[in-house]
This record gives C-alpha cells, sequence and structure tokens, in this order.
C-alpha cells in the first residue's frame, strides 16, 4: 500500500516533468521571430550552445565510466560485510551503478530541456515578459519534477528489486546496500559540480577578461570566440551540475535516514517497520505534491514582481510541506521507538523535519539579504568600490565571512534540535526536511540559467535593446534565487554530510567518539585542511583553464581577419573544445583528493580518525562554502547594483573596481563554494559505504604502531 | 636551587636585553648623518613617530586600564574555587593585574627601543649595511631577550609569592590562580594585537589609497599627510602588537603545561614534584642561552647574506635547544608519571617538547617557501597579475589556502605525538617546545619593522636613493622573517590554545568530550563559525579607519595650499589622532566577541559545549589565520617581484593589479590574520581561568531546559 502510495508520487513527478517538457517543446521558434533570418539566427546560436554541451556531456560521460566501472569493481571487492553471506559488496557494486546511471539520466534530461528552452526563452520574449518567463519556468519545472521523480524512484525500485532477490535478507543490509545506489548519485556530482564548476567558470572569465577587457566589446557579444562555451557553461555548470549536486542529496540524506532508521526500528512488528523505514522515501513524495500546488501560484505579471513570485513559491511550499507532514509523521513513525538506550517519539521527529524545513527557508532567506543589491550589504560593497578594486575585494571577502556566521548557527540549532528529539535519526530527519521542498526549489534554481542563456542567445542573435532588458530583468530575478538556492544547497549539504556521518557512526558500531582520543584530534586537524586544500585546487583550476581560454581568444583576435569588426565569424568551437578538455583534466586532482581522503585515512588509521575528519571538514567546509558562495554573489550584485546607474554607472571607475570583485566572484560563488558540498558529502558516503572494509582492515598503521 | 637557576636565567636575559638597550641608545645620529641639517630633520621625523606612538601607548592604555580593572572585578567576584577555603577569585584577579602589567611593560620596553633604534639605522646607513644591520638587530634583541626574561621571571615571582603568601596551598590551586597572569598578558594581546593591527593597517591602506593612487606620490613621501602614521603603525602593530602575543603564549602555556602538570604530578615527593612542575620555566631558561648563543652567529656582510644569516640563527637555536633539553627533561621529569589511567615517562615528554621544536621550525620554513619571491608560489601570483587584479587576487587566495594544508597536517602530527607520548601534558609540552626559541625568534621579528621604519625615515628625510637602497635590502630580508615569524606564531598560539583546552578540562574534570553529545556538536558549530565573524569584524575595522583616514589625506590635499608642490608641511598630527581613535573604537566590537563568547556559552550551555567551542574555534581559526597571513604575504612580495624589474616592472599594468594585491593583503597578514591568534588563545585562557564559576554555575539554559 504504502509502496504503491510513494511509486505513485513519483510517477506523478515524472508526468508533471513529461508534461512541462512537451509544453516547452511544442513552442515554436517562429512564434516569437521577427523574421526567418531571426530564426534562423536563434537557432544556429541554440544549436551551437546545445552541440558544446552534449559534446562535454559526451566526453565527461566516458571518462565518467570509465571512472565508475573501476569504482565498481573495488566496491564489489572490498565491501564485504562479515556478518551475513550475501556477497554485499557486489550488489552495492550493482546499486552504485544504478544510482549513477539514474543521475546521469536526470542530467541529461535537464541539459537537453535547458537548452530548448533557452532559445524558446529569447524568441518569446519578443510577445511578452509572462511569455517569456513561462517558458524559462516551464524548463526550470522539468528538472526540478524530473530529477526528484527519479530520485524517489530510483530508490524504491533498488529496495524493491533487493526485498526480491533476497528475501529474507535482514533489513540493515539491504539499507547498506541501498547506500551504494547514494554513492553512485554523489560520484557523479563530483564530475558534473567540479567539472562543470571549472567548465563554465573557466569560460566566463576568459571570455570576460579578454573580451571585455581587453578587446573593449560588451558580455555575449557575438565577436568573442569564447562566448559560446560560457553559454554551453551555465547549461553545464548551473544545470547540469546543480542538478546531479541535489539528486546527491536527496540519495544520501534518504539513505542515511533509512541506515539509521534500520537499526532504530529493529524491534518493531513488520508491518510498522516497512512504514516506518519507507518513510523518507514518503516524506519526499509529500514534497512533489506541496511544490506542485506552489508552482501554481506563479504568475507574475510585471518585471518586479518575477523575483516576489518565486519567492512565495518557496515559502508557501514551506508551508505546505509543515501542515502536510504531520498526519503522516504520527501515523508512520512508531510512538516511541529506541536508538541505542534513548526513548524517542514521533512527535519528536516531526519536529526534526520542521528544523529542517524552516532552517532551510531561514538559511535562503539570509543569503538573500547578503547577496541581493536591494539590502545594506551589497550596497557596502559596491560603495567601497569607489576607492579602488582593493576595498571592494576587502569589503566582498568580509561580507562572505560574515554571512557564514548566521546559518552556521542556525545550523547548530537545528543539529541540537535533531539530535535531542530524535538522536541520529532525527539529524538525517532535518536533511530530509531540508531537502523537502527540493523540487519548487530546483525549478527556480534551474530557470536561472535558462534566462541567463536567453539573455546571451539575444544578445548574439542581436535582437535589440528592448528584449534584451526582458530577458535582464528574468535573469536578475533568476541570479537572486539561485544565491538563495546555493545556501539552500550548502546547507542541505550540511545535514546531509551529518546524517551520513551519523549513519557511518551507527553502522560502524561507534557510539561515541572522544575528541580527546588523539587519533579523533588528529582527524579533526586533517578534516580541517581539506576544504582549504580543495578550494585552492579548484580555483587554481579555473584560473588555469581560464588562462588557456585566454591564450585562444587572443590567438583568433590577432589571427582571424575582420573578427573585430563583425565581418569575420569566431571559431566557437575550439574555445568550447578547449573548456572542456581543460576542465576534465583540472578536476582530476580535487577528484582524487575527495576519493582518496577517506578511503586512506580510513584504511590507515581507521573510524574513529575518520569521524574526526568527516566532523572537521563538514565543519570547516561549510563556513568557507557560504562565505564563497555569498562572497561572489555580492560582488556580481554590486556590479549590477552600480549598472544601474549608482555611483557613477557603468564604464566608471568604481564600475570598473566592481568588476574585478565580479570576476574573482565568478569561480567563489560558481566552482569552489559549491563544490566544497561535494566534497563533505561524498566524502561522508565513501565512508558509509565503506564501513565493511574499514572494520575488517581499518586502522592498518595504527595497528602496525602498536 | 632550580629556583635560583631559573631567576639567574630570567635575570641574565634581561641584562642582556639592557646591554643592547644601552648599545643602540649610546650610537649617536651625528656618527652617521652628513650633515647637522640632516641630524635635525631625522629628529624631528622621529620624534614624531615616537610621539604618535606614545599618544597611541597611552590613550590605548587608558581604556585598557578600566577594561582591566572591570575585568579583575569579576574575575574577583566570579572565579572561586568552592574546594578550598582561599579566596581564589581575589588571588587571580591580582595575578591578572600582574600578568597584565608585566605584558604592558613589555610593550613599552619593546616600543621605547624600537622608536629609538629606527632613526638610529636610518643614519648608520650612510656608513655601511653592516653598521646599519647592527643597530635594527639589536634593537630587535632588546625585545626579544627583555620579553622572555619579563615572562619568566613575572611568573617565577607570582610562583613565589603565592607560595610566601599561602603557605601549604595545594598545588593545582597556586596553578590555577598563576593562569590568571597568563589571562592578563593575554588581554592586554588583544588590545594590542586588534587595536594595533587595525591602527597599521587603516593608516597604511589609507595613505597608499590616497597618496600612491590618488596623488600619484611614492609612498614614504613626506607629502602625504598619513605618512607618520603609516610608520607610527609599523611600531604599533608589528612591535607591540607581535610582542604582546608572543608573550601571552609563553605565559598561558607555561601556565597550561603546570596547570596539567600539577594534576600529573601530585604523587611525587615534595622535592621531584617541585622541579617537575617549574619544568616549564627551565625550558624557557634554556632557550634564553641557545638564543643567546645563536646570535652571535649573525654577522651579514653584504646584503644578500642578511636573510640566510636570520635564518641561520634560528635553525642553529633549534638545534641548540634540542642537544640542550635532553639532559634536563631525563632529570627534573620522573621517570614514570600517571595522567588518568596512563602511564608516561620522561622520553616522551622529550619526544614532544622536540616534536614542537621541530614542526616550528618547518611549519617556519614551509611560510617562507610560500611567501618568498625567490620561489615559485610568489612568482604565479606575479604572473598572474599580467591580466590584472582579479586573477592576480584569485591566485592570491588559493595560495593562501593551499599554504594552510601542511602547516595543519604537521600540527596534525604534532598533536598525535604530543598525546601519545605524555597524553594532555605532551600538547602543552609541545606548545613549550615551538615556543623555546621565542628570544631569537621575536629578535628577528622586531628586526623587521625597525628597518622598515628606518626605510621610511631615511626617504623622508631625504637622505638618497643609495642609502634608501640599503634600508630596502635589510627591509626586505625582514619581510621575509616577518612571514616566517607569523607562521610561527599562528603555530604555537594553535598548540598553546589547545594546551590551554586539556588545562581546562583537566580541571573541569572532563576526561572525555563526546562529539556525539549534542552540546558538544553545536559547539563546535558555533566555534567554527567565530573566526568568520571575527575576521569580518576585522577586515570591516581596517575598512572603516581607512575611509576616515582617506577623507582627512583628502582634505588636506585640498585644503592645504603648496602641500603638493612640497612648499607646505603636512598636519601629520591629525592624522595619527584619527588613527588612533578609529583604531580604538573599532576593536570593541571585535574585542566583545572573543571575551564574551567562552562566558555566555560557559553559563548558558556548559562546559561540554564550550569545549566543543573551543575546539571549532581552534581548527577554523588556524586554517584562515595561516592562510590570510600567507595570502598577504604572497601578494606583497608578489608586488616586490615586479619591482624589481620582472614582468614590467613599476608602473606597468601589471604592477598596478598587484598592487592591488597587496592593499588587499595588508589587513590580511596584519590584522586579521594575526589577530586570530588571539581569538583561540584568549578563548580558551578564559575558559580555564573561568572554570570554578562554571563548574558552579555553568549551563544554567540547559539545566532551565532540561
Amino acid at each position: 500500500m504504502l509502496i504503491w502510495l510513494i511509486l505513485g508520487l513519483g510517477a506523478l513527478s515524472l508526468l508533471v516533468a513529461f508534461m512541462y517538457s512537451r509544453m516547452v517543446s511544442s513552442v515554436s521558434i517562429e512564434k516569437g521571430a521577427e523574421s526567418p533570418q531571426e530564426v534562423a539566427k536563434l537557432t544556429e546560436i541554440s544549436d551551437a550552445i546545445a552541440e558544446g554541451a552534449m559534446a562535454f556531456l559526451k566526453r565527461e560521460y566516458r571518462i565518467l565510466a570509465l571512472f565508475m566501472v573501476i569504482f565498481a569493481v573495488i566496491i564489489a571487492l572490498t565491501v564485504n560485510d562479515p556478518h551475513t553471506s550475501i556477497a554485499t559488496g557486489l550488489y552495492s557494486a550493482v546499486s552504485f551503478m544504478i544510482g549513477a546511471g539514474i543521475s546521469v539520466a536526470a542530467g541529461y534530461i535537464g541539459m537537453k530541456i535547458a537548452t530548448k528552452g533557452n532559445v524558446r526563452t529569447a524568441a518569446a520574449a519578443r510577445i511578452s515578459l509572462a511569455e517569456s518567463f513561462g517558458i524559462a519556468f516551464k524548463s526550470g519545472v522539468v528538472m526540478g519534477f524530473g530529477l526528484t521523480g527519479l530520485a524517489i524512484l530510483g530508490m524504491l525500485f533498488v529496495y524493491m528489486g533487493l526485498d526480491m532477490l533476497l528475501p529474507g535478507i535482514e533489513t540493515h543490509i539491504l539499507m547498506e546496500i541501498l547506500s551504494g545506489f547514494a554513492l553512485g548519485g554523489s560520484s557523479v556530482a563530483l564530475f558534473a559540480r567540479v567539472g562543470g564548476g571549472i567548465y563554465t567558470k573557466a569560460a566566463d572569465v576568459g571570455a570576460d577578461l579578454v573580451g571585455k577587457v581587453e578587446a573593449g566589446i560588451p558580455e555575449d557579444d557575438p565577436r568573442n570566440p569564447a562566448v559560446i562555451a560560457d553559454n554551453v557553461g551555465d547549461n553545464v555548470g548551473d544545470i547540469a551540475g546543480m542538478g546531479a549536486d541535489l539528486f546527491g542529496s536527496v540519495a544520501e540524506s534518504t539513505c542515511a535516514a533509512m541506515v539509521i532508521g534500520a537499526a532504530a526500528f529493529t524491534l518493531l512488528p513488520a508491518e510498522t517497520r516497512l512504514s516506518a523505514l519507507l518513510f523518507p522515501l514518503f516524506v519526499s513524495g509529500i514534497g512533489i505534491i506541496a511544490s506542485l500546488i506552489s508552482l501554481f501560484f506563479i504568475r507574475p505579471k510585471t518585471e518586479e514582481k518575477v523575483e516576489g513570485a518565486l519567492k512565495t513559491a518557496l515559502v508557501l511550499s514551506t508551508l505546505l510541506m509543515l501542515v502536510g507532514l504531520y498526519y503522516p509523521t504520527m501515523k508512520m513513525i512508531p510512538e516511541s521507538f529506541m536508538i541505542g538506550t534513548k526513548e524517542y517519539h514521533n512527535s519528536g521527529v516531526f519536529i526534526c523535519l520542521a528544523a529542517g524545513l524552516i532552517s532551510g527557508l531561514i538559511i535562503g532567506l539570509i543569503t538573500e539579504y547578503f547577496t541581493s543589491h536591494r539590502f545594506k550589504p551589497v550596497q557596502e560593497v559596491a560603495d567601497a568600490s569607489k576607492t579602488g578594486a582593493a576595498t571592494n575585494i576587502i569589503y566582498g571577502l568580509s561580507l562572505g565571512y560574515n554571512s557564514s556566521v548566521l546559518p552556521m548557527l542556525l545550523m547548530a540549532i537545528t543539529v541540537v534540535i535533531g539530535f535531542s528529539f530524535a538522536g541520529m535519526y532525527g539529524i538525517a530527519m532535518a536533511a530530509i526536511g531540508m531537502l523537502g521542498t527540493i523540487a519548487v526549489g530546483l525549478t527556480i534554481d534551474a530557470y536561472g540559467p535558462v534566462s541567463d542563456n536567453a539573455g546571451g542567445i539575444a544578445e548574439m542573435a542581436g535582437m535589440g535593446k528592448d528584449i534584451r532588458k526582458r530577458t535582464d530583468a528574468l535573469d536578475a530575478a533568476g541570479n537572486t534565487t539561485a544565491a538563495i538556492g546555493k545556501g539552500f544547497a550548502i546547507g542541505s549539504a550540511a545535514l546531509t554530510s551529518l546524517a551520513l556521518t551519523a549513519a557511518f557512526l551507527t553502522r560502524a558500531n561507534l557510539p561515541e567518539i572522544n575528541m580527546l582520543n588523539p587519533e579523533v584530534m588528529a582527524g579533526l586537524f586533517v578534516g580541517a585542511s581539506l576544504p582549504f586544500a580543495f578550494s585552492a585546487m579548484t580555483m587554481r583550476a579555473v584560473g588555469k583553464a581560464a588562462f588557456e581560454m585566454i591564450e585562444e581568444v587572443r590567438r583568433q583576435f590577432r589571427t582571424i581577419p575582420g573578427l573585430l569588426q563583425g565581418t569575420a565569424r569566431a571559431d566557437y568551437a575550439t574555445c568550447v573544445d578547449i573548456s572542456t578538455k581543460a576542465s576534465l583534466r583540472q578536476m582530476v586532482a580535487p577528484g582524487i583528493l575527495v576519493i582518496a581522503s577517506p578511503l586512506v585515512v580510513g584504511f590507515l588509521f581507521g573510524v574513529q580518525m575518520l569521524a574526526g575528519m568527516l566532523i572537521g571538514a563538514l565543519i570547516v567546509g561549510v563556513m568557507l562554502a557560504i562565505s564563497m558562495a555569498n562572497s561572489g554573489g555580492a560582488w556580481d550584485n554590486a556590479k549590477k547594483y552600480i549598472e544601474t546607474g549608482k555611483l557613477g554607472g557603468k564604464g566608471s571607475d568604481t564600475h570598473k573596481a566592481a568588476v574585478v570583485g565580479d570576476t574573482v566572484g565568478d569561480p567563489f560563488k560558481d566552482t569552489s563554494g559549491p563544490a566544497l558540498n561535494i566534497l563533505i558529502k561524498l566524502m561522508a558516503i565513501i565512508s558509509l559505504v565503506f564501513v565493511p572494509f574499514f572494520m575488517n582492515h581499518g586502522g592498518w598503521l595504527t595497528k602496525m604502531m602498536k
């Protein structure tokens, strides 16, 4: 019964995505365009972007496939639970491959629709703002609901498949195998977020530094050879990267809850136990309904109302979730249950879910306060640009540092609530609560890059200033909601990572981690250093890849006669190719750091140090990620604030100083900051999946030395 | 006997300082100067700097005195150990005042000699490099040995005084009272490091932005009204601030070791116990001899050899310490002793000391690698300036992040060694080992700002290019060693803070801190957010104070006719006044954050959460501090690298981009970064001193809620 219900909700989500996808595809470009020439031009540009995006995906997937196979073999060989005769390693490896496969599919769908939606959004901007907004927004819906539906159904099918293939399997072992699914999703996210993040910013920074600064041509100018790569980057980083990241979060938090639940609910009667176990999936299902209802309230009539409408939907879906969750929680979670020696209640579980939901929303609003130029912080950064780039940077960095404090305190409160009301299970519930409104959240997130791309396409196709103004209005709203989305993604990544760590500890039978144990303390130190190492790598990666791009753009300006005069066509494909190759090459080192750290520390020093490392990386990673994302967002919007004519407007020295901040902010907010989500989650899920290995062979060096 | 020996070594240190101070004072300015006019000019400038510095100190001390009295009253009222009839609060308050007083005295002496040494160094540069170097170096010796001697003697006198006044007092209570001394020293450091740090960079950034960028006049040009304030800042921040910081570290690590030792050595016979207890002081004493010997090897003949000579002294003193410590450790520490249920040995204590010493040296060398333009990292930052300020910033930030990883791993290793070989006592011993060579370390540290000032004075007095070239050579060497000193200061602050936390846990009877306790976890989260909040505050403080300075400088350029033509004299005093007032006003908020956080968390939520908070703040604070200090150092030296004629040299666009990084780096390396040392140490020593209060009244809110 319950399984059918979840199945139905997951299918509903996919159905919504499918319907919206049809709606977007059915809009013809001709409808909006002025002339057949414009249609041709629009099609040409959007085809180039779509081709570039798919070319990147293809190359990325090839490397990904190789990586997945190797990693699957490692899992199959090492993750064997000694307490059972089932080949858990093999099953985990298969579960891993399925998770990865579904995540890839979700990313592919998102990219497909985004590259269809962008050109249609641009064309429709000729008709009206509402029309144009509608298409961008619908493209977002496809991403939001499609991904959520795939995540729910994927996990459910793996669960059901295992239950059928291995009748009588112990629940906790089943859940362990299911964790492989989450690891698969998260591994894809590593490629999508880190590789995509490097891609998008290498192209962006490269295009800006040569185009805007050296050649003096505006953004998105078709004469700039890197312009297509830049637009491809929006899709690659902001659509596929963000999607894979949040797909991972949903899968991981659900798995964490189920692993802990399997231990907590062992003693319940079979029927009750199943509903308690599958409860996390059901929460996501309710989220789909709440998100769906709030969709219908997003109908902005004027430019000013776009941002408000999107925010209303977020708030509304949170409220609907709160109301909708109460009854199911009280019904599906037993009135009282034990974790360790402590007794908890279903009402407590509801409080944990609510804490996650509410704090997610507040974190989003705090992020908005610090990154929107309607508020004081960003205006101060803009103001500081009057005395040059240096003060702009100082104020922007300090804004980022400052902006990460409240979200962290909020998370501390959420953690205390989660722990107090439902122990480790409560942490997982808080994470699931925070991710409850993911369908609408992702919709809004994906809407942004589509509008951004639409603006780029309108510019490149020479559709004129009025059209560009409309797409800019859509894009501006998308920028703010993107910042909210980033704050939310980091917050949920933190709780997810903590939930995974809790699940890891549950499985490793560690009821306590004494910080005064030297191994734990050393783990904390090592963990604290990882986000810094990782950020350094990703920032340098963007720098290096951008340099390659700069060289190429300069070469084209130098060697293609008539390019700057607009009489010759730039060689876009080579730039796309450079971004693709450079980003995939540059992501190897940070990728290895993420994957190897937990494996090496767990193997050499054991689970105590590994636990310390996960917590150390978590707290440092969250602070760094929030501050980077918000510094970046603030710099971007401080520049935009000046471009509205304030403080001297475009072209003034103040504006030039703000552009420096904006460029520094690019890798901050779109590469290094978001990539830290992957660092903290992926290390935790690897630790969880490899528990059997660590239990058998972990702490090799420590044992040797004793 | 032992007490006499420590007394003798402390007195020797003071004697060395006194002798060198006489040597510096006895050099007459006339000897080097070309003409009576030059003497007059030099004297005038150096008097202005000395006056400004003393004016700042006076005003700072007035506020400090008020703060000290209030804080002393709070200590007297709240820190009463219920296990004894002795009024521990009152004695702690007195001990606190003494510690503060001695730290103030040390800072005062340092400033006095630095403001005498700077002008003599400038004048002597006419004679020879060796002569000039000698004076700057001797001024440093006064600071290094004076401060170390005062610290040792101060603690010994308080110890002896308490022993006499309160015969039969239990050792652990005596040591608790002694902790008040360290708190006093550390509180002064808050004012000196944070207030001084804001002062120096507000003046520097303000002077640079208007002078160099707007008016186009060179650095240290006498036409710039902020130039005296800028030079005052070097003394205020780099001499008094650094000195108070390290004075605090020495006192704190010694107290931490003695508090833990008091618990560990309870069962030893009286005689053996005393020598084991006083062992930490004796280590510092041996450090004085090792430092003294290595002084005689610092005799650079040419400009290129200055930096090498200074570094040789550091390495040599480390080696001498290693050799010199072995026998006393084996003799004074009992062959075996117990901490909790574990047995440790004197050989283990030696290993801990050695680990601290060696890792301190390596951290210094790593810092040099990342901040000297002889190596690749800084050259890369310089290279990145070719594409503008944005890439300069991106590379500089990423360099900072990267540079903090190895030192952190090194500290992790040191912590494991310390813990494994002597438990909590081992951590304190590692800190004491790292600080063992402090006399020579501080000598080199203080040498830098004296040379820097000398350069400024030579410029202002118009002594000509050749002289300036000599002082620049001295300054350049000072820059590199200053970077080493900063790395070392942060490393020792981290170990000191950890040792204090260990002492705090020992006193609070917490043999373990379970990270899975929600309070501890929340504490980690809260702690992790503090360094970010604190850095945001200090960076904005510099920004705000610099703005006030900029306004004033602009006003003077506007309203004083003939100022830019060099025919009228700038109003230096007003600029000095603005820096003084602004810095003292801007340090209130970060100061309150540091002092209130442990008190509020301890009082409301109890010692478990407080312990979590200390560790969270420690690991995040160390990473942030190292990365900020090194980013700043690298930007500074990348600019200097370009100024040697590389990549287009001074005045090129590349140079302009590098200047942006340098300006951003100013508050990074001289305000926010070093101030984090104070954050992590002061919160820990406050926690330690207030343990009796927390034991009686701590966790008020937590208890209420239960």
